[in-house]
């Protein structure tokens, strides 16, 4: 069938052209009083709002209406790839967030340290909710653990949480959790749905073996659970389907992993926006393609904090003269999900897009905020459709058809 | 699966409702500066502007988001087929822009004259883009070559160009191209994909061999590269999938053979949009469809002539009093994808979307123009649902499901 993929592969042109998206975590929201303004109204975004005006305006749906996302499908959407063709298993996303590298003989595990008694019964799903310093001198401990044939790493994550990776030629990647998801019971064995899933659900067997003998004095982190046990979904790279070389300027770990899984390159990305301008600005000459990602839109609508999300949004409008100096091709300013402060979650609300280029095609919009959006000349569309219009405006798509 | 024709295959009823598609070709624009006005909301459209006032507007999508489409998926789409679904090859759009009636049989094969030396290697891909009136002898020649079991012909289209056409039963469409897109090498031998177009491609070799001895006086065209070879795409016909009797009112050739391959009857359109309203006229009662098509728009478009498209739409603004006053049932005025003089060149922009009843529902349009219809009834959509509102406005569709 010819998808969307098809066609980028297919009409792909080079050119100088530069593209920057910059994404703005959860940035939609909710007024907190009916009538009131969003989060994004609320703040006094003069760059923005210039942009808005000459540029064009629209909202996005990251996965399907009323589907809340993930970073995981949020971003994959932003990105061009449907989110419900690739899906990315709860481990490997554990994964990404810790930096750590999957390979394409990694299988991915998000591990939970638990409390067992004698007869191996959980009785503390999360170990007590064990300080980190703890867990993380038994996730060494773990990394010690050897199987014949197969790499083994254990990397902790925080407090009871870890990752797990089995790294071997032939592993499959569909095995069951053995979380019971309750307590009173014991763990299950691990169970593989196909002959390559039923090899990892081995290893993994011998893993837990070997690690309730490794813990077996550690209570209450005497023993651990397995969720999400997934491989990375095979995702054909931005060079591929879009003939353009992509560097993300992210500083946390797991936006720098889902960019490394569409093959972006990872630059340093150093601690704060000014670092992340710093960083664009030096590498400006050696990529098309630049995704840079401010995460406090998304932590503060998490924590609630109307107030706080305003001035995160206002922050990030001080930072836009710094990439419009710079003079992209295609400028858009979006985020992955909305994450309204009176929601204190991620939802589904459509999500505000601001496209900037010589192209644009005026809409009647005079500032960035979601009412203003509706009105906007994109309209409302799915997600992975932006990359679409953006590499249209950068004039990298040759005409489909004579 | 259940898609769009399923649906109206099944839910089709006949009455005596009259529908109008007016495609004025690249009808989309762009201002020529910041916050100006599109060629569209630029011209005075007095007749336009009062149907968009009591009718519905929107945008259409061709294909889909920054998808710039050739003539051929742009009026796919507006006839209500999937363009990404059915895909026309470059030689059958040859055939169709010289008016040949391709058959279910028929290879179609877009040609180039090229200059080769004693060794057969390409010297000039355009053979010195030799004069119609020399090509046009030569394709005469060619016409004379006979090769057993296949009918064949060969038209000339213009300067270089020609168009090749195989009739016989069992040939197979899907045959790589002999020209190798580069001078100094010899042109490549023709390679079937399948054992119906290796059959095709044995024909062809035939060809190029008669054809070289042929021309080999006839320097600077003393050979033939072959491009885009293919059979026309089984497109299921307007009387079987809306239940239409449609006639094409087109002065140029192209677009009579768009409409010819969705099983249109295509009238005599004289040679002005006068004609075009006589020829209209004149068969209104013999037909439940006409799509008639206004090239102009397009091609000042193409010539990035600002004010020449602004005084084509004007144009066909004029005539629009001979259409209403023959009071079809729905009239829909669109273009098949925009042409921005600024660009001078097809565009991605979605393009505006007219349509007239008597069960519109209102929306707050006063004119006919892009900014106007982002705000239109009938929303932004893919181009090939545009059929779905014509049938139903004409009331041409059953309910679905009780």
């Amino acid at each position: 069938m010819t998808d969307f993929h098809t066609l980028t592969r297919e009409l792909q042109r080079q050119n100088d052209s530069k593209i920057v998206l910059l994404v703005a975590d959860g940035l939609g929201g909710l007024p907190l009083e009916a009538g009131g303004l969003t989060e994004l109204e609320t703040a006094s975004t003069p760059s923005l709002d210039a942009l808005a005006k000459a540029g064009t305006l629209g909202l996005s749906t990251p996965v399907l209406p009323g589907i809340s996302p993930g970073s995981g499908p949020g971003h994959l959407g932003l990105f061009g790839y449907d989110p419900l063709q690739y899906q990315i298993g709860r481990g490997v996303l554990e994964a990404l967030g810790i930096d750590f590298e999957l390979g394409p003989n990694d299988v991915a595990i998000r591990g939970n340290f638990c409390t067992v008694d004698n007869a191996g019964t959980i009785t503390d799903r999360r170990a007590g909710r064990i300080a980190s310093e703890i867990a993380a001198k038994l996730c060494e401990k773990l990394d010690g653990i050897t199987i014949p044939g197969v790499e083994v790493f254990v990397r902790h994550v925080k407090e009871y949480r870890l990752v797990i990776v089995f790294r071997a030629a032939g592993l499959g990647g569909d095995v069951a959790d053995t979380d019971p998801q309750k307590t009173g019971v014991p763990a299950l064995d691990p169970v593989g749905k196909d002959p390559a899933s039923q090899k990892t659900a081995e290893v993994a067997k011998q893993f837990l073996a070997q690690a309730r003998e490794v813990l077996k004095n550690d209570a209450p982190a005497n023993f651990l659970t397995m969720r999400g046990i997934d491989k990375k979904p095979a995702v054909p790279p931005y060079s591929e389907v879009y003939g353009l070389k992509a560097a993300a300027i992210a500083v946390y770990p797991m936006y720098r992993g889902l960019a490394r899984l569409v093959g972006m390159d990872v630059l340093d990305a150093g601690q704060t926006l000014n670092d992340q301008m710093d960083r664009l600005k030096a590498a400006w000459n050696d990529y098309d393609f630049f995704f840079i990602h401010f995460k406090y839109t998304d932590s503060t609508g998490e924590d609630g904090n109307f107030p706080e999300k305003v001035r995160r949004i206002e922050e990030l409008d001080a930072a836009i003269p710094r990439i419009t100096s710079l003079n992209p091709t295609v400028f858009m300013v979006t985020g992955d999900h909305s994450t309204p402060s009176l929601m204190k979650s991620h939802s589904w609300h459509p999500v505000p897009v601001l496209l900037s280029a010589a192209t644009c095609r005026p809409d009647r919009c005079q500032e960035f905020g979601e009412s203003e959006c509706i009105m906007g000349g994109l309209g409302q569309f799915p997600a992975k459709y932006l990359m679409g219009f953006a590499l249209a405006h950068a004039g990298r798509l040759e005409k489909f058809g004579a």
